[in-house]
């Protein structure tokens, strides 16, 4: 169990389709700038109506480990 | 921006397909009775578990604006 | 497990007796203008003091079936 | 201390002049159409930013008395 | 309404397809020991990233009844 | 103050005469298999509405100091 | 609606017959030593058990209005 | 960094013209017996409405440096 | 309704003069680094009390659209 | 179980030690001036940082029995 | 990522030196009876007070990974 | 009491000694490549288990001032 330090942002994501891929759209962006990222956790569920449609949004806690400066 | 008021009630869905299917179902059934909804917001996501089935519910905030009285 | 659609409201009821007659008092009054009332969660007891006398007060969540519109 | 009955509904107001602004439009317009209003709760303060101007929207629980019906 | 005693305990499952998938892999899981579980709360619901890929997990409250001793 | 250990488990009781009745309820059908119960937390107190009747509902944390193994 | 300053201490009440009991004995205790109470708030329900009794207690936010100094 | 103790008192205070003169009311009030408030925390913010009008109310936490007894 | 990705960063902001005030000093200062800044939520009113004078301090998270990197 | 009233209240300590301490500091001070202490709880764990110095700051309720008056 | 199922259970622990020995008391009693506990969370930290003395009590959420029944 | 702004990010920490040097750690690391850092508040503690071993984990809020851009 070595010691670690990491850092946890918060991002929010949007699909049409289902609440996986509001999640998986923010984590994959979230991952484009920043290396490391291992964990998230659903803070909030919700979405907007549109002429019947849905639209799920999910805010996300998501952690990534810090490297070196 | 102009100025807006909205109200807030909470309706509760359930589906034995999926999480969103229950959202759907509730939002579906509010629209029937309410205009102008835009927006949800999951407060509890539970179920019912039946001779090991699992039926899904989900306990929602629907937002609808009002309109002039 | 019948798909179901129920709606919440928020009431609140009070007695000087006890805390379940403010329940009681509270989804009595809500049953008169709705049907199919059928689970209540209590949010909050709180009360009044005067003269040394305690009326109970409680805040409830009260869920009643939506039947066809 | 008599017993009484009330409901609690949930409103949102907005306004771009100050929070105090945005609690008045949101139980003066919940007044047009609901008789006894006596008291509001503030559940959540956000906004709008826009070109760096600001709207503030506050989200309340209003209470007011049942009538009889 | 017959009075009963239900006990309620805390599992968390997890799937590499869909909360859905994690939800049933906990039921399923808890159900081969206990019998009588008839609800779940989800209490949170987080995941694992690796390379790329999502890994869900739930966390759950299950009750079962208690049957007599 | 010796040092000890204890564990705490979730139960539900229901009673239609009073919330202390359905306390006492979920109390003592846990203690017909659980020795050492020492103290109760009221989670939830909640309940049914059958026919205008009321049945209470409590959750309870209940915590009972471990024996040795 | 004259303006006025009022303030909240924590107490916690204990009785064996009720949670009522529990309450009153909290609010009275208070009150031999504080003018002006007139509100209560129940913040915990717990209590505990000993050879199969129980012991209601009750932790309470009380308000009393502030004379001048 | 000196070490240092203080306590923390809750009080609530009113105005009809905005939250902040609200808090100043409470601030104000609670000096007058209290020396070393250094800080305030806003718990609640509610108010009443009479005929239209609105009355604000808040709920402080406030702080104050514990002098030597 | 395009997907869209933002983030959501915690920023504190004071002012002597009011909360609105305080609010609009911390957006103003995280826009002067950050483009797309469109909502904030108020999660903390607190303050600070030097010789009878109050100043406000305001904790907001504030969300912004994430451009293509 | 003889029945007791007891009063709870908040209370700030801070050491550059350890936790503990600050606990024990915020203990001990509130001990000088009110008898009967018999529990606390922390509710909150923080600190400051000065050049690379860490202060631990905790919060804490404390309770303690009232004696007749 | 293999899909996996844990249970998590509550405990409490003591002692009069530290939080962390509160901590490892709780695990390592929990450890004799229970296989595969691998993390914790320390859900309150809390503790008594005898004639200056402080006992440190921590209550734990602990998981452990469900083996094959 | 000049008017500033700080930022507030989410970091966590691990030791295996102490939860003292798992904030220690956290901070540390953040104070790296981040100026101003002058307050932290401790989120969450928690830790996992190997072989009877425990690691401490804590996830802290870390505020630091913003300078000029």
């Amino acid at each position: 169990m070595p010691d670690h330090v990491y850092r946890i942002i918060e991002v929010a994501g949007s699909a049409t389709t289902s609440i996986e891929d509001a999640i998986q759209n923010a984590v994959s962006r979230a991952s484009r700038t920043l290396r490391g990222i291992n964990w998230f956790e659903v803070l909030q569920t919700r979405g907007q109506v549109e002429a019947g449609k849905l639209q799920y949004q999910v805010v996300l806690k998501v952690g990534f480990t810090l490297e070196e400066p």
